[in-house]
């Protein structure tokens, strides 16, 4: 099947396009009343993501009132961690935890990543779901948890302020965080390969957790194994999104990814310059921008595509929408995207 | 009285130091046991800042400890907006909070700053105290809470991950913003002048929540308060650390002020590239290499000061000593630093 709108494969691919194209990290979510009514209808967040009729109706919610150009799996990155072993749960206001957490080398060689597929079915199923009522219109991404950010969770058991355990680790046991790590990589790769061959049209990593590393950690810790699953990945255009990593722009610039997406306190000059040419940018409007007027919206999210450039060029926000933002204002950076004329280069 | 060791203040004015003077962000706190029993004595957090017998106490435990080179008071920052009338509350385990936040101009417009000095009599009382049982050893730094920073916390009531509520205001009102950085600043100034008058030797100004920024924002709604403040302060060598603020670090170059603290997540190359030549650097180990083995520390401690160099250099942790450290290796890090020879350049 042809897809209706792929302008953003074609800009991942560095093709050039009439304009830029545009999604939202967490477009699928608390923003939209539909979403909380539909999350309502499953009664918890981890039903909802593991009912792939309800899945595939808040993946496909932005599409039809925002008019996006891309949908993105409704699932979470955790699901990875829970299918090699280590269930979560996500309270209500709370965020995620894990009751067990990585401790030891025998904690970690209990992980399995054998059965990562079985229990993933339902994400696979959702993604069926997802493409036959998507029909096409456009391009749907898969994504996954970057390595390091999974590992995060792993061994802290929930979001921290400083993740001094899981930097513990690298510092007093280098050697059990690289095993670790590459259980994650190959259940990632696994995982996103299989997306693939349900339909999505191109996969996304999510570093959340990257900013709390240096440019000697993330390069050591981080950044190898991300170039695991950029090097398996052939099928379909891959996005690294490294929230924070700024000090290894220059590394990722030589990853085998096609779009690198950037987080809004990276300015697109500096980014550009570190990751060099050969690369699709992704980003970067800061969130709070959306608290503003509807003139200071237009005025920041034009000022964003005037530095971007117009070429090799993704536009998004800097970070996931913040759940209490006006749907009207996030359709209005939306369409003042899609009305933004490309000047002949 | 003439320092026994001013090897700091000589760093931060760019004279040549024998070797580089130490000191640690959090050093008078959770990580000494000693710290844990004189807070235990005090009852709470808040009963301990303002005691200033047991503030001058603890502020004096890591030189008698660790032999560091400077000693800094004992406070929080918060005392600032509870001195204008917005009192904070510290609860264990939870942070500080605020039960009146800022809203409206109408609720910063009873802040008041006329009372700083005489509510904060503590403060001047306990540095009195420290001056008295320091007996000039090593410098007093002083300190306050940069008006960003400051900001925050008065319009989120507590700590947060987004900020999202301090940074919609400045999306939504930012003249609002201005007024209240405006009183903060006022406030800071008469603060950190009369800490000054009671014998700090040198000041920082910690802007904690610097990186949720980006260029643009910070650049209007944080440095130009900041830049006040060093203009105002000419008696003593001020320091400012911005964490997280990478992409404004060039702007900082061009502040009135001796030293920029450098955090763990920015390389000192890439610090010094960006600062140029006048400034004194300060930083920046990353503070969980402290939970590694003693090789470890002094080999991370060793490659820390080769990279910044030997002049115009305070060593000091990225951030602040984590209170699970053993403070044995956190003194394994100020003897490395203070047994490491500068090489004559």
């Amino acid at each position: 099947m042809k897809l209706q709108n792929d302008l953003i494969l074609r800009a991942a691919r560095g093709e050039s396009t009439e304009r830029a194209p545009v999604w939202v990290m967490r477009q699928a979510g608390r923003v939209l009343a539909e979403y909380r009514a539909t999350r309502a209808q499953a009664g918890s967040f981890k039903n909802l993501l593991m009912n792939p009729e309800l899945a595939a109706a808040v993946t496909i919610q932005p599409v039809d009132i925002f008019g996006v150009d891309a949908a993105i799996l409704f699932s979470d990155i955790l699901v990875i961690p829970e299918a090699m072993g280590l269930p979560y749960r996500m309270d209500e206001g709370k965020g995620p935890s894990f009751d067990q957490t990585i401790t030891s080398a025998r904690v970690v060689d209990q992980l399995s990543t054998d059965n990562v597929l079985e229990n993933l079915r339902y994400v696979f199923d959702a993604i069926d779901h997802i493409k036959r009522d998507l029909s096409d219109r456009v391009p749907l991404i898969g994504f996954a948890g970057a390595p390091w950010t999974i590992f995060c969770y792993m061994v802290e058991g929930r979001g921290s302020k400083t993740f001094s355990l899981s930097r513990a680790m690298l510092s007093k046991d280098p050697e059990l965080a690289h095993r670790l790590l590459s259980r994650i990589t190959e259940a990632t790769i696994v995982y996103l390969k299989e997306q693939i061959n349900h339909g999505c049209n191109m996969v996304q990593l999510f570093d959340s957790w990257a900013g709390i590393l240096n440019k000697d950690t993330y390069e050591q810790f981080a950044l190898p194994y991300i170039q695991k699953i950029c090097d398996a990945i052939t099928e379909v255009p891959v996005t690294v999104f490294a929230k924070g990593a700024f000090f290894s722009l220059e590394a990722m610039g030589k990853l085998n990814c096609r779009t690198i997406g950037i987080d809004w306190h990276t300015s697109p000059g500096f980014a550009r310059q570190a990751i060099g040419e050969s690369k699709t940018l992704q980003g970067n409007l800061d969130p709070a921008v959306l608290y503003g007027s509807e003139s200071f919206i237009i005025q920041q999210t034009e000022r964003m595509l005037d530095a971007f450039g117009g070429r090799q060029y993704i536009a998004n926000l800097g970070h996931g929408v913040y759940p209490d933002i006006d749907p009207g204002k996030l359709k209005l950076f939306i369409q003042t995207v899609q009305a933004y004329q490309y000047k002949p280069s």
